[in-house]
């Protein structure tokens, strides 16, 4: 997709630097290398009485369907703050996180997906410009065939399962191309 | 840092975008938002026989100084495929990841950190182009004022603790500046 270089608006073109193994967007011009990297979506599993906090998506992709708050990480943040603001966004919410909970790597759309889990301060929410509706679902009322993101069914169900066995665990997981 | 339209080439200007709240750089004639976000840098803390491998840096920033091999995730990668990638590029040798084991974010230079732990799958290592040396070193033999950086100390510290302890956990952490 790059075509133009950033720093000085010239052609640019696709090879291998000096010292480097993979093909990069190098400026014909000024010689700047455009490296692409994948991007760090941040979310959590948040908490009240029992209930998790889930949202029904306004934009695509996957408009209508059910999603844990979650967005790309932006710079000047740390991950715990992109799950606070991700939550208070989507959800309007305001959620003290406890520990990461679990990364998963979706080499095929270049996204590091890392959900918290942690709970409301408060048992306040409401929909963002982003959701059409905020819910508190108990495990039995979520919606599993309307979720949005295999990452959101993936992470919720080790949630799940961690919170019946009492004993919560980081998790590790990978998603391949269906 | 951004000055021109990467698409179309035209200038661009810091706004913020409709429904946005944080300033971008969009293009002026074709629209196109140029989003920044934080950069994953992946390394692992790789054991042979108690000692553990690490890189005398051949390259800026923190020439000669000591650290993990560790580096910049690259698009079409999982978190794992990418420390085992950075540790045969660094250090020549080939591992074996057996979990995540530190998070560390460094939101006033936009990166994440994250460290595996694992295992060299035979004694065999090398100087890759970045690096000027590589080691396996005992936990004593651990250059402690020599090392690169404040997440590869963090990250040591927590392991060793961990490894005296018998028990390894999943470590998150903030730096912030100096």
């Amino acid at each position: 997709m790059i075509q133009f270089c950033n720093r000085c608006g010239s052609k640019v073109s696709l090879v291998v630097p000096p010292g480097d193994s993979l093909l990069r967007h190098v400026c014909t011009s000024c010689g700047y290398i455009h490296y692409e990297n994948p991007r760090l979506i941040v979310g959590c599993v948040a908490e009240w009485e029992g209930c998790i906090l889930l949202c029904r998506r306004a934009i695509e992709p996957r408009h209508g369907f059910w999603t844990l708050p979650a967005g790309f990480m932006e710079n000047g943040e740390t991950t715990a703050q992109a799950a606070v603001r991700e939550t208070a966004e989507e959800a309007g919410a305001k959620i003290l996180v406890d520990a990461p909970f679990a990364l998963i790597s979706i080499a095929h759309i270049n996204q590091v997906h890392l959900f918290y889990r942690g709970r409301l301060s408060s048992p306040d929410y409401s929909a963002g410009e982003e959701s059409l509706e905020v819910a508190l679902l108990s495990a039995n009322e979520i919606p599993w065939p309307d979720l949005a993101f295999r990452s959101v069914a993936l992470c919720l169900e080790r949630y799940l399962d961690d919170r019946a066995a009492g004993r919560y665990g980081f998790h590790e997981a990978e998603l391949a191309p269906l």
